[in-house]
């Protein structure tokens, strides 16, 4: 089935990723801090701002659009046949970002998600002869909340989706003290309604979402797209060191318990033992000392760690590899030490279904006798981890030159962008060839 | 001349260094953070309140006392011979603390103080048969801000005491914005008469201060009080490692240029180095990372560093052996760095006539036959580094347990206090002598 929508030209395909580029930069206005990057949060001024706009796409291309219980914006197509109730593909990303952004980790899935649902229009829509009348709904889905920026815990939006909310997330604060039940007031949203939110199993098909690699093994490789075989599961930690705080001219090392010091081994410890190993990957993003004063000996120092893997199994033994190195180190500085877990997300993968389906539409791009794609785990969080709860997931990942990402350096080619909506485009038909057969 | 005090008799001596312990738990009363441990900062109100008390303690002993230009609380009072031109000793230390600060680091020099001037008067003054007229006044000293926790700025009080203030300063800016200048307005001071607090060389005779030693030197020997030699310089940096911001999940070792693992690298280098070198001690204080997510690899680490040695030469090789090892850190990791100087205090010495009579006044403390007391040099700062710009500085330590200091856990035994008292009149009895003959 390769090829279809070949004929619908390389014009119309960079039409659509240049669309898709011109959008990323429009909805890169909505932000928090304009001048400094991009900041758009849960539940602001900038998230309404962008749900309208990408609710007016939406509908340019025919969809019926609502905005959820949970403030994510969602358009449905209907099946050619038009039933009203068939279970539908849904198709997404995220459209909220990390502080100092950049402008297509999310977005560019979303964007890119309208274009598949335009081409497949055009090529099977009312009106025209379509080719492949889709046994299946088609809903885009623009999650509201997918890294936690504003409240310290991510997926909320897509956890919503999948009927994961938890009664315990109302009472989060955001930095300013505001409650997520307070934000959801103040945004126009219902509480009360949130499980409206949900889809049920049997409403779906499917999920599937095209991202940026997030990492440089495509730019390494000179690849545009791979398939995704499986998101890497996250630990989080809270790790507090304890030493005593001691005057910094007057006391001699032998005297010293410098709790920096101690925190300054652990973090080169996590980046020793996790090189060490294959698929591993811990990082300390966060180090504060306490009293914190230029002529103090740091008394307590707090570092996060966030610990990934491909397998749980892996990442958890590591974690236990960095436990017992801790012990060694603060036991030899005469510190204390303990840990906090405040995040545990199991790895999620790709459904084989869904991967195959990529595969074939990445295929599908490329030359006659090309090489298959590359299949690459995510090391990064993606909503389809929430999503796994309630469908089958699938991705794309397409090359991020250099791997920057949560930086305004991010960046994507609009050549891999058409080569993107291509691939997902035919995943699409392929994914209908399959559900008819 | 030792032991002429023996006959004030221990009595007197011990109710003496009681009243230092119960008046360093009524000043430890002025804190800016009750329930929280000890905060008193230059320009506050609990600045104005420990000076009326300590004020009110002068005027008991019979001195006069005004607020210097400076907020500098002085007691003076003439010698026997009534000579109000007569040059004084000056006795003191500073009323400042630092935050979460211990109750004596500077509070029981200046109450020891008073309690000299009292014994003195006592065994020489009007109306009594002065066993040794002094040929000078007695001025003891409460200096405002030695810590310079409130500006960023140490020894303003002692600086404008030594002449020594400067016009940069009225600008510097404390946590809340509030302009040095304002400050002093707040205060009720007038910025445009500093220059009065200035005392001019051959108004003094000498600066003469007893201070805990901050370290456990005296602790580990078992013995209550020693010379000073000298104060060591400090040299404080704030330096800035530049890496790139990355997203956690995606970026694999190979691509990162974590900040934050080059600064654990040179804090550890900093203890290394130091180490190694005889006299020299580095402390990195403060280091926070940018952006600080949990799931960014650190695009940008700052750091502290203080580094403090008896001799200015060696303290500026060990920098430039720890800029050496922070060029081959760096370089390694693909990181920049710089340091900005912010600070520069030379190494002070101690008169060699005042370093004497502080060791022949505790030798008067000592049995007979005992060994000479210990000379230390100081690693912490102390108001004789401004003070040595306009007169003569000598010192005297006493034993700190466990060398705790800058920390609620800050202590000095009241046999030690007593000692101290002692020992600091016995030393003002002998350069009464030496100024005679």
């Amino acid at each position: 089935m390769a090829g279809r929508l070949t004929d619908v030209g390389p014009d119309r395909l960079f039409a659509a990723a240049r669309r898709v580029m011109v959008r990323c930069d429009e909805l890169a206005r909505a932000t928090a801090t304009p001048g400094a990057g991009i900041e758009r949060v849960y539940l602001s001024p900038e998230h309404a701002r962008v749900n309208r706009l990408v609710a007016e796409w939406m509908r340019e291309i025919g969809m019926t659009t609502h905005q959820d219980a949970a403030g994510n914006q969602v358009g449905r197509m209907l099946p050619v046949l038009g039933d009203p109730e068939a279970p539908a593909l849904l198709l997404g990303s995220h459209l909220d970002t990390v502080p100092a952004a950049g402008r297509f980790d999310g977005i560019a899935g979303v964007l890119m998600a309208l274009e598949v649902v335009r081409l497949l229009r055009a090529s099977s829509g009312p009106g025209r002869p379509g080719r492949v009348p889709l046994p299946f709904a088609l809903e885009v889905i623009a999650f509201s909340d997918e890294e936690g920026t504003r409240f310290g815990k991510a997926l909320l939006g897509s956890a919503a989706s999948a009927g994961g909310w938890r009664e315990d997330w109302w009472a989060l604060r955001d930095a300013d003290g505001v409650t997520l039940r307070e934000a959801f007031l103040d945004f126009g949203l219902d509480p009360g309604r949130i499980g409206e939110a949900a889809y049920r199993p049997e409403q779906l098909v499917g999920y599937l979402e095209a991202h940026i690699e997030q990492g440089p093994e495509l730019d390494e490789r000179g690849e545009s797209l791979a398939v995704v075989s499986s998101i890497a599961g996250a630990r989080r930690f809270q790790i507090t060191v304890e030493g005593e705080a001691r005057h910094a001219g007057g006391t001699p090392y032998e005297a010293r318990r410098d709790a920096l010091l101690g925190a300054s081994e652990a973090a080169l410890a996590v980046e020793r033992i996790c090189r060490a190993e294959h698929h591993i990957i811990g990082t300390v993003g966060q180090l504060e000392t306490f009293p914190g004063a230029v002529n103090v000996v740091p008394g307590e120092a707090r570092l996060s760690l966030d610990l990934r893997g491909e397998l749980d199994g892996s990442r958890d033994r590591v974690w236990d590899a960095i436990a017992r190195e801790l012990d060694a180190i603060m036991g030899r500085r005469g510190l204390r030490w303990r840990a906090r877990p405040f995040h545990d997300a199991p790895a999620v993968f790709c459904a084989p279904l869904l991967q195959d389906v990529v595969r074939a539409g990445i295929m599908a791009t490329l030359p006659a006798g090309a090489d298959a794609p590359a299949t690459l785990f995510s090391r990064a969080g993606h909503d389809g981890m929430a999503m796994a709860d309630v469908t089958d997931v699938g991705m794309l990942f397409m090359r991020n030159p250099g791997g920057i990402s949560h930086h305004p350096d991010e960046f994507v080619s609009v050549s891999d962008v058409a080569a993107g909506i291509w691939a997902l485009t035919e995943a699409v038909l392929h994914l209908a060839g399959d559900s008819r057969s």
